[in-house]
């Protein structure tokens, strides 16, 4: 797999989004250079500071300040400082934030933040649950849909690179298998009213 | 698979690049809110409006009248038409711009492009190509090698959505299997010069 | 997806397990020319038709009438009506075979008939179970450890097809992305006493 | 992934056809305990084994002495001696057997001996490639239809294995992604004669 010039210049803590996983974020959600974004936990920053290279700002909670240390370093080397904000604070407590485009969410029980993500975002806005096991997608799911999101979906991003050689082209032998479920879903455009 | 708002806004040709790849060139490129890009050819124009949507200045090669018009109908609907041009040239005949920081090709015959995107990238920009089949992903990596660029990559992007419902979790029975190869590669960050 | 000669014969019921998942079960199980099977449910039979080509003798439970009518006329097709018995009873309530090396079951609660393979296993003989949802999968998993098996696997198999064409080499647009998990273990080769 | 018993027993030259691919050749041939088979070359012998496992009578070519004595001791330590000879020939060189069920190639050229698997082929018997590159594949693909086999298929078959533990399921994180893949073709049951 291949890392852009900011994730190459980055220090890689024990766990980091990885570059397949943020492409389908990157390219699903439609963030730009207009959008407005909160992502939590930090971590070593990767996520955040991908999307702190293409957003207009990004807010990053992390309450373990080791974390917020490295990710805030990371923001630096990757120039990317000025977009994105590391906020100590536990994302289980609630967003501050309103109106935002895009909620990302990394962390052990990640469902326990949808609600919080739906407060957040403007009509139309997206969350995004990045989820190592079947069992935390699924609840992640749920919770989406207890929020009252529109049709949550789950999906898979698998990437095989290749060999080109004299011999002949084929893909590696072994390689990555697995990072994690991404779920994701849409904050309701409109709502109904049942007349007054 | 998903379409970010600015895609579901355009309308689709007969090929167009999905979600899934344009994921891969965002993430693996680093395309970001300063990049200056050049892409051929533009099709419908889904990749140059993706990348429009994240970086400063996108150009958009397109030498048929009839894609260009389409192209630029659809950056239009998708409100990135202050950043990205269609320019009706054949890319195969050369890129005019220079110190661009991302070259995207999306021709039946991308390799025979890899030059003149070698000639438009900064040092340590990069090249990549769109590529279905093996045999063109195999000239493309070794039109890349011939350019001069760094060693080239090859790799290919997989997603599968899940059904989550009371039954349980489990990926759909049936999808997309297929839609291109993606090679890439950077032009290299210095020269060695074997004298003075 | 290829078809045998021996499935193209028969018919098709509502859900067949498909000759990929198949092909996992006979290389993973080393079922032969000598192996006695037990297999649960029928269904239409071609998992065990597909065993009956191979093995000394299988038997097939089925409690569903209409079922085992089915797999009774496929077994003629392919002609193994001599190797393979379908048993009218339900595998729930008990496996009356014994010393037998190879169970497969393909039920709505699969799980459920761990403990009846166990019993009806010899020692290093295995169970397989075919499983569309991670969630049976996991209760077959565990089933498996509760049952006493050694170490169980899940794992899951996928085919693509590709199109070799004077245009080139590339996989298919679209196609089968998902049948089944399966989950097998082995029942252990020797019992530890603890003193006499 | 999982090895049967009786390759368990085996010792493992440089390169052994795994299960995973053994299984697709299984399933997809339909052999059974009364087909002939022919197989080239034996390398260490696993394909073969696997095939002599379940059915009547295996033929491997192999004419390098140190692989055909490693072949024939793999065959005794999985207990198939009785049913699979190794055959100290060169299989580019021709067939002997004629009327057979199933020829299976795992050659550097296998393309070269398509021709000669059609010579000893029934009509309706078919032959399957193991081909580790895209190029290899072509070739033989190629080759089948030049040597009238039915229309030729080319597939890929990738397994991936999964954990189940407490903290939920997820497949394995690196893993296997690529060993060959697969061409197979039947020769054609009928001959339409011009007219006399």
């Amino acid at each position: 797999m291949h890392f852009p010039e900011i994730l190459k210049r980055c220090k890689r803590g024990p766990q980091v989004v990885l570059p397949k996983d943020i492409g389908v974020i990157l390219a699903y959600s439609g963030v730009g250079k207009n959008s407005v974004v909160v992502d939590a936990g930090a971590g070593s920053g990767w996520l955040a500071i991908s999307l702190a290279n293409v957003a207009k700002k990004v807010t990053s909670y992390e309450w373990r300040e080791e974390f917020a240390e490295l990710a805030e370093k990371n923001a630096k080397r990757a120039g990317v400082e000025g977009t994105l904000t590391i906020k100590r604070a536990n994302v289980l407590e609630g967003i501050e934030e309103r109106e935002v485009d895009l909620v990302t969410l990394d962390l052990a029980d990640s469902d326990k933040a949808v609600a919080h993500a739906h407060a957040a975002l403007r009509a139309g806005g997206m969350v995004f649950g990045y989820l190592p096991h079947v069992e935390q997608a699924r609840r992640f799911f749920e919770a989406c849909e207890a929020a009252g999101f529109g049709q949550p979906q789950m999906t898979e991003a698998m990437v095989r690179d290749y060999l080109v050689r004299a011999s002949g082209v084929r893909p590696e032998n072994t390689g990555l298998t697995h990072t994690a479920y991404i779920v994701y879903a849409m904050k309701k455009l409109q709502t109904t009213f049942s007349a007054l």
